[in-house]
């Protein structure tokens, strides 16, 4: 736990900041924005990123490649199309490798972003909303609140109908393989009994 | 840094979890939303409050206190009027001394909330964000993402115009008094020079 606020405001002149459009926290070390553009590198090198998740099949802009590679930030791309309600496999398949890539602590800190940092984002955020319990009304509330009057029903009902028993066998397994089962941090693990009720997916 | 997922949610009977309406993290422990019923209250729970601040006249009902006593979280109440504009010294004077409460780091984790979420607490949310250095336009995203359509131009004005510089002096002799000036925490020192640049506020 540090001071909220970097030294670099005791000076006057210091540079002010540009966070991208749509920018939030969304958890501890897990942010959220639109397509971020030279003029948000300096605020987003505040966060000292470590990863990106890329939800666009665009190729990544070469200036952003190239604050990534200066900054040491890993970019993971998941092409997800504009238009979501085209291609649900393909949405579904994408949401969950790429929330295997958020949930990871190695990852962290992560900036999620699609374009506008709306619906693709605003997709993956719902999902770990829902794997954190949250009661879906609130998920969608959130999801709401970045979409503004662009709001999409379908993106909704994927959210509501995402598979939470296979994305929770995801996380998981992720505890197991990462955490460690002989682990001190007891409130990672679980036992015997409910590793074989679940029947750990192997990824 | 741990996992983001709480432990409880192995088990697949886990109790959903309520956010009150309008919540977000803001920063690393500190955290913004409308006003919590029981309802919301086993999920404040996963927050690990030490304080809140509370920007209503209205008394704190029972109901919450109760809950604020059982989790041993300290409550700071600034009465600020629902209508902002009718009284902008007093509403000065509130969200200054809100804002020391809400950047000593001895209070965190730490909630915000007024009665919905919107404008008391976006305008504090706004003076904290002015503190932190970003542009204006950001600022200003970010209280409407959550004010919505009921957008108040006096709060915006309120927060362009809050001063600035008092408010820095007033972070630095926080910094100054808790941080200590032999610290080894060098990133949060200032030299001799600024101290006397500044005028410290003795508070």
């Amino acid at each position: 736990m540090g001071l909220i606020v970097e030294v670099d405001t005791v000076d006057e002149d210091a540079a002010v900041l540009v966070p991208p459009p749509n920018f939030s926290m969304v958890e501890d070390c897990i942010f959220r924005s639109s397509f971020p553009t030279p003029s948000n590198f300096p605020f987003l090198q505040t966060l000292n990123l470590r990863s990106i998740i890329y939800l666009c099949p665009e190729p990544y802009p070469e200036e952003n490649l190239e604050f990534l590679r200066s900054q040491n930030i890993r970019l993971f791309q998941f092409g997800i199309e504009g238009k979501t309600e085209a291609s649900l496999p393909i949405l579904r398949d994408s949401i969950m490798e790429a929330l295997k890539v958020l949930i990871d602590v190695r990852n962290h800190p992560i900036l999620i972003h699609c374009k506008r940092g709306k619906h693709r984002t605003g997709c993956l955020v719902g999902c770990l909303r829902k794997l954190q319990n949250w009661c879906l009304s609130s998920v969608f509330e959130e999801y709401q609140r970045f979409a503004g009057a662009k709001l999409r029903n379908g993106d909704l009902i994927f959210i509501d109908r995402f598979d939470i028993v296979s994305l929770k066998q995801c996380l998981y397994s992720i505890i197991y393989q990462y955490q460690g089962y002989g682990s001190k941090k007891r409130r990672l693990l679980y036992t015997d009994q409910n590793l074989q009720k679940h029947q750990l997916a192997s990824f």
